[in-house]
């Protein structure tokens, strides 16, 4: 039987290449097989060797998923063959990334894993905006929750635990949860005039943000949606943010969306 | 008067300078010189150029540190001298950081700012463990408090808040007041055998675990100090861990320390 390859579990970051750490990259260049998730963009994609096999197993809006246990399995059987397999995903691999699921299918069938972090979509948004994640006197911590929703499910999420102002509040994969979290958190006590931001695609040319309240973040983000993916930024934090731009329209210059998804 | 220079606010991840981002390292290999907190290792500096001024301003235990105040001007002079200025910190700029206290003053001098996040402790613990920050059934989410406590002052944290089985609390700053942390977590009806896993220098050939559960790490810290910094996580997730090694004397094979603070 042929000598098993490796797993390297990439955290691809935010967007922009160059948040990829040295390690990721290296790990990268070392793939014989790249298996990916549909955030990760072209950019980073080519900084792969050219020769590599490249296997996409994101979800769209477009095509099926592909279920997680097949991932699994593509990963296996990618090893098995004896190759270097760099599983690329958006952010950080063990933060809603699943890592940890697929390191532990492998190592159940003697494969070896490696992670490399990532840079997680929270992080990009502050660098990106300057609006920090815990600041003296506004924010002693932060969290990240995720406001997807599995189907038929209710979001699961501890209210009375998350209504914290002390702390800033990041939500991910909400865009379409957002109205009901910020109508249960205010029925928590967090205040309606609590700033909020909406961010898309941090840290890309195609990067927009919008800024609002929890009391109104349910109706902007209807009637400007921003393009997938979304992160909420909710807490005193979001109040240093010191563009004029109070609306997505009017904020940083953008390029236009080239084709991306 | 002379042009002023910029200030690039890097965040030099937790230790292994693998985990520096490209825009990290591009960004240090511009700058003339470097402003470095005490937790930047002596491999990541060697990375600037060598011509560059090098300037400590971290604390540590034996001299006194230099206060934010100071920082701030130092950063404002070597900038108003024109020089494009790296400013080194541990982890993220912006989580525990102080980046956006030093951004706001920097801003009010007119000195350009622009910031690199850096890979934060926590995820550098989950790549280097395997212990993942979330998990399917586990945790929903992930949570960064500080355990530091400013002189003659309590610790301010929202106990209730805190006391969620479904989230990964991962403390900063917290070897001095864990016992204090884990004994109000308990109160607010957190297992006593919840587990805990305490790390030091993560992803550095320092590094030290030590797997504990909440009613023991007060004491076990005690009996088995770690180095500073150390991080704790709270949280079903540290379960996954797989190592036999429970204490740290047995965990990963350790290089001596090297003349490290």
């Amino acid at each position: 039987m042929k000598q098993p390859g490796k797993v390297y579990l990439i955290g691809a970051g935010p967007g922009d290449p160059e948040l990829l750490t040295l390690k990721a990259l290296r790990m990268l260049q070392e793939a014989d097989a790249v298996v990916f998730d549909r955030l990760v963009s072209p950019e980073i994609l080519s900084l792969a060797p050219s020769g590599a096999l490249q296997v996409p197993v994101g979800k769209s809006p477009d095509n099926h998923p592909v279920p997680q246990e097949r991932i699994n399995e593509i990963l296996e059987e990618l090893a098995l063959e004896g190759l270097t397999v760099a599983r690329l995903k958006g952010g950080d691999p063990l933060i809603f990334g699943r890592g940890s699921e697929e390191a532990a299918y492998l190592s159940m069938c003697g494969i070896p894993v490696e992670y490399a972090p990532g840079i997680t979509a929270a992080q990009g948004m502050a660098a990106s905006t300057g609006i920090p994640l815990t600041h003296r006197g506004l924010a002693t911590g932060v969290r990240y929750v995720t406001g997807h929703r599995a189907a038929d499910k209710s979001l699961d999420l501890d209210w009375k635990s998350l209504a914290d102002t002390d702390t800033t509040l990041v939500i991910y994969m909400g865009a379409a949860t957002i109205a009901e979290i910020a109508l249960n958190l205010m029925r928590e006590g967090m205040p309606g005039s609590l700033p909020v931001m909406a961010i898309s695609s941090t840290t890309t040319p195609r990067e927009k943000r919008l800024i609002s309240r929890l009391d109104q973040i349910g109706v902007d983000i209807k009637t400007m949606p921003l393009r997938a993916p979304v992160l909420f930024v909710v807490g005193r934090v979001v109040a240093l943010y010191n563009e004029d731009a109070v609306r997505f329209e009017e904020a940083l210059p953008m390029l236009a969306a080239q084709g991306d998804d």
